[in-house]
């Protein structure tokens, strides 16, 4: 008896389980359902279509229908949207939005790779003319024709995660003037604040206009323009406006259909991708995942996990019993001149769950150069990593302009590994002058972590420091010092720092009074942590060392 | 009671170990001795010195021994050599150069971090005036000031290691004609043939001659040239010769010592790095470690595993009690317009061990691009794997123009890890177009190394491909089977092959005959895979996937 599988949704976790079921079964009848127009494209390519970065649009149409079934013998159909499915009697109604004629169609197996769409919140005046979301080929070819016609000269990008970001980037390149309007305090919600403020910095730099910790109140349109009005007061007038503050899981139709839902909508399935319903899996944005590192259910809606998912599934359909052990998050974005990535858990996380810094984990934040310091192109690469006091590993951040895919993507692996802070010392990883150091940054990670493990260092942070300083007669409790050699210190110094080049000081250590707080400095972190050495092992007591430098600290009050 | 450690070598293992103790014990005295001028210099780049992509010679001496004095409060002594070891009365005998004076030195800890030399044999003529090795800093200002002074025109390299390719690209880049020599019959040991052949086809590209599979009898200085003549009889004249063939550890004094060595000179040291007299380390090069795949004794002379080394050799002079725990040897060069990486052991070494492919091993090569095809700048890395039928990862290997030290660094990370090619698939790397695919290189590696194991698909390399079709009458007993479209086949095709696009191949598989081998190729192999599940499926028994497709088949025959 020839099986039949149907799949709803013919993008990353849809068109992947397709395939990868083709090759497991060259009999099983598979019909793939897509409501667009569109099967088996990039979504992720498509700010930069708009950016002229990708120049060709089919580049992005990686599978057409037709291909589809010819090389996969798939039953594609697009423009067919699934409307109803019963369970019970292994049935789904779809509408062919072309034609209008709603049809029945029985499987043995169904597939959901719904996705996910992006959020449109009531805020009045939503509906306007002016106001975009990307999610799909047809919405890039609007907003790609309304720059080429309307020539709009300005935008306004709402929301500060990662496909605004591409967005902002994207609009600026095609020749807008950018403003980025987002409601927490930093953008790109993955990485904890100090590193955000990295981002901040290098957004302003490209003349990208950002605003922080504001939502928008309402839009008006008016005079051919949006008026957005932020719940500040504030107001904006703007040509045109990208709507991107957030994704929601595409199920409705598995939850009419009574499968089990969490309450972001997100359907529920077993390890093995199986929904709550027989013979039904589900697969991508639309289900809720295991969060790697926490143990918990979560929503994370990203192409390498569906991808993954997908062929999965497929296995389990052929008759297999592979498992999906859950979602670290790993992601990645290039942010103007920067990219920024991430895994596993931040420090919010942690503080929001209740954990605090010192008892229930530890974090560094260092600065290291992307490949040997003496060789040509070598730039600085900030990385955070989270880790508990046994040494597991939490969580990793890192922010630079070269070498962040390479380290997140290593730690990324660590934390899949089950590796400790300890791990990543031993980690052999490939050195020559243009690729690394012979201490990788990510063995430094290991280094530094576990000198705070072994109370060999400890570190403050700019904003702690910041915080000290503001109070009236810190110098009281507190001596910075400044470990940097006399030049650097004429182009740069905290103020209120006390100035002993690390060289000298063994020997002017008496200068330096034994009954308080000691912070030292240097430029990125190293020549500040053999000083504080120096001082613990000479009888100073509380020696702290600024987190990543002046490097670092004058990026945090860019 | 102050405790002493006398260091003997102060470069990688040396001036770490000073760095890191320091760090641990402020109390401890530390001396390090160095024969040469300079200490803790970047060996690794002073090739790129002589191409003058590194300008600044002085930004390749990391620290001058006053700063280290003044840092680090070591007794740095250059130009001291050690010349005798007393292990029973823990006493150094060293002659200081400069002076002439033979004194002597106690020590309660010695570290011997001597590093190891370049290998010159016994070579008639291998004297001669125009012979180079590069190793220290006096060696390069000696073939830097040879360039700018002798102005030689032409130059050739024995040896075609990592150090023998870097200063064949940098003499190129000099402005010489370059000619490389090697006895074996590829460059770049660490990885096998097909994946050096990508090599090959580069360096001769870029217009530097190429000799493999023959080695130097002897060298001549004859009118102003050296006259190479090679063991085929072959004559090379030459204005320089540079010697890249090989190294030997400084082991003379530890074996005059009573140290223990291995065959090839290698100091034995136990997990924590002391040697088999107490109280007497040693680390880097000099040392044997063990094979961390293979578990067995090795040399392998790299800069990350002696400072790894020498900060675990100066936790325990500190009281501790760290292990390490073997090398991978990961590694990467880059190699004019490729970067080549690999970790583990590769093919060649499995089958000096005896071990037989599809018995004790498997192996899968993949070409995938560098980052999302659809964005701009992605170039192609082919990758290959090693494993045991368990899945146990055993080698890897990768050549392309980017992103080689990602990839390979995450692969050492998984070795390191112990994982299994299972493992791989579910490796969570960071995506986005410019960075990756939503199924990174590494997951393929592992999707097709599942597939090779569960019998899925079955690979025939180009070498099998090429002895098949030399046997007359081949055609009998094999169908090379094409399913690229139209276009790619008049570009390209491998002869006396048969065309079916895979899009036709459920239509047409009729015209394939059932009775004898079928492979399959496509550009690289992915709809050639397709394809030959269809034919699995079908009736066919005996079909196999071209490795790599024809970019790669094409590359094998440059
Ligand atoms: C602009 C943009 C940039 C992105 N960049 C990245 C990135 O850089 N890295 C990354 O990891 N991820 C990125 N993503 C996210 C990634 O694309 C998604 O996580 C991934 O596509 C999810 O796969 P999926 O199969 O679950 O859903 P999708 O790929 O969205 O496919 C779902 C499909 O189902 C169809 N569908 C929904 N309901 C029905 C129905 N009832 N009947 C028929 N069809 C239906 C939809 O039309 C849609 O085509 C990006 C997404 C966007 C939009
Ligand atoms: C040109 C070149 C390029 C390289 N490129 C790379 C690369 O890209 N990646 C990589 O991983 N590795 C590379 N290496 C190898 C790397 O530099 C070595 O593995 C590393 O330096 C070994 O460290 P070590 O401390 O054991 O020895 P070394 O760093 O060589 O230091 C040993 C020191 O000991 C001194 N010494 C020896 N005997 C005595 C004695 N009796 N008394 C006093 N002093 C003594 C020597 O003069 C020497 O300075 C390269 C090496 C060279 C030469
Ligand atoms: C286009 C699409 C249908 C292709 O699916 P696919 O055939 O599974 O994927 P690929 O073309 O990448 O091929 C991967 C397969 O080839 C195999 N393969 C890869 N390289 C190979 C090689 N050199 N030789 C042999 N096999 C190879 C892999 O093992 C894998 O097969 P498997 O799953 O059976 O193990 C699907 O990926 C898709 O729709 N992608 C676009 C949507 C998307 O992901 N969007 C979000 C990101 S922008
Ligand atoms: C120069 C040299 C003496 C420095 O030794 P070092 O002080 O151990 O090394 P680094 O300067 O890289 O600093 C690393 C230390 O700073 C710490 N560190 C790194 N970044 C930090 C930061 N941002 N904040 C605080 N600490 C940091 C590390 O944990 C490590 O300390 P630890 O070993 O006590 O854990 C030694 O590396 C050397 O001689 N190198 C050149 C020779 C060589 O390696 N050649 C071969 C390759 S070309």
């Amino acid at each position: 008896m020839r099986k039949k599988t149907v799949i709803i949704g013919g993008v990353a976790g849809g068109a992947t389980t397709a395939a990868r079921l083709r090759r497991k079964d060259e009999s099983m009848e598979i019909v793939l359902l897509e409501r667009g127009e569109y099967i088996s494209y990039a979504n992720c390519g498509l700010p930069y279509h708009v950016g002229d970065v990708i120049k060709n649009r089919e580049s992005l149409l990686l599978q057409t229908p037709e291909a589809m079934k010819k090389k996969f013998n798939v039953d594609v159909r697009v423009q067919n949207e699934a409307v109803k499915i019963n369970p019970e009697d292994h049935i789904v109604t779809i509408k062919d939005l072309k034609a209008g004629r709603v049809y029945e169609e029985n499987y043995d197996y169904l597939v959901i790779a719904t996705g996910s769409s992006p959020v449109v919140p009531p805020i009045p005046g939503i509906d306007g003319p002016d106001i975009y979301t990307l999610w799909t080929v047809p919405d890039t070819d609007r907003i790609k024709k309304v720059i080429e016609t309307k020539k709009p000269k300005t935008a306004a990008v709402i929301g500060g995660g990662f496909i605004g970001l591409e967005m902002a980037e994207n609009l600026h390149r095609a020749g807008l003037e950018v403003s980025i309007v987002e409601m927490q305090d930093q953008v790109m919600a993955p990485l904890d604040f100090e590193m955000a403020q990295l981002l901040h910095e290098n957004i302003e730099m490209n003349g990208v206009s950002l605003i922080l910790g504001d939502g928008v109140a309402s839009f008006e349109h008016k005079d051919g323009k949006t008026l957005i009005t932020l719940n500040s007061g504030k107001e904006l007038q703007t040509d045109m406006v990208l709507l991107s503050i957030g994704v929601r899981p595409n199920s409705e139709l598995a939850g009419e259909a009574g499968l089990k839902l969490n309450g972001r909508g997100g359907i529920l399935v077993d390890e093995m991708l199986r929904t709550s319903e027989e013979n039904i899996y589900a697969v991508g944005d639309v289900i809720e995942v295991e969060n790697y590192v926490l143990k918990e259910p979560a929503m994370i809606p990203l192409a390498g996990p569906a991808n993954k998912q997908g062929r999965i599934c497929a296995d389990n359909i052929a008759g297999g019993q592979k498992k999906y052990k859950g979602t670290l998050g790993t992601s990645v974005a290039q942010v103007f001149d920067l990219t920024a990535g991430a895994a596993g858990v931040n420090e919010k996380t942690l503080i929001r769950k209740g954990k605090v810094r010192g008892k229930d984990y530890e974090t560094v934040l260092i600065n290291q150069k992307s490949h040997a310091g003496y060789y040509p192109g070598a730039v600085p690469v900030t990385l955070k990593l989270l880790f508990d006091l046994d040494g597991n590993i939490l969580g990793a951040q890192a922010v630079g302009q070269e070498g962040v895919d390479k380290r997140i993507d290593v730690l990324a692996g660590a934390m899949r590994s089950g590796n400790t802070i300890y791990d990543l010392e031993e980690l052999e990883l490939a050195y020559a002058p243009p690729y690394s150091s012979a201490k990788d940054p990510v063995n430094m990670l290991g280094f530094t972590a576990e000198n705070v493990l072994e109370k060999m260092v400890s570190f403050m942070s700019c904003r702690e420091l910041d915080d000290r300083i503001e109070t009236e007669g810190w110098e009281k409790d507190l001596t910075i010092l400044d470990v940097t050699e006399e030049m650097e210190r004429m182009v740069f110094h905290i103020p209120g720092s006390v100035h002993i080049p690390l060289g000298q000081l063994r020997q002017r250590m008496s200068e330096l009074p034994k009954d308080r707080m000691i912070v030292t400095y240097c430029a990125i972190g190293v020549r500040s942590y053999n000083a504080a050495r120096i001082l613990m092992q000479n009888g100073f007591s509380d020696v702290k060392v600024l987190e990543g430098g002046t490097s670092f600290y004058q990026s945090m009050h860019y």
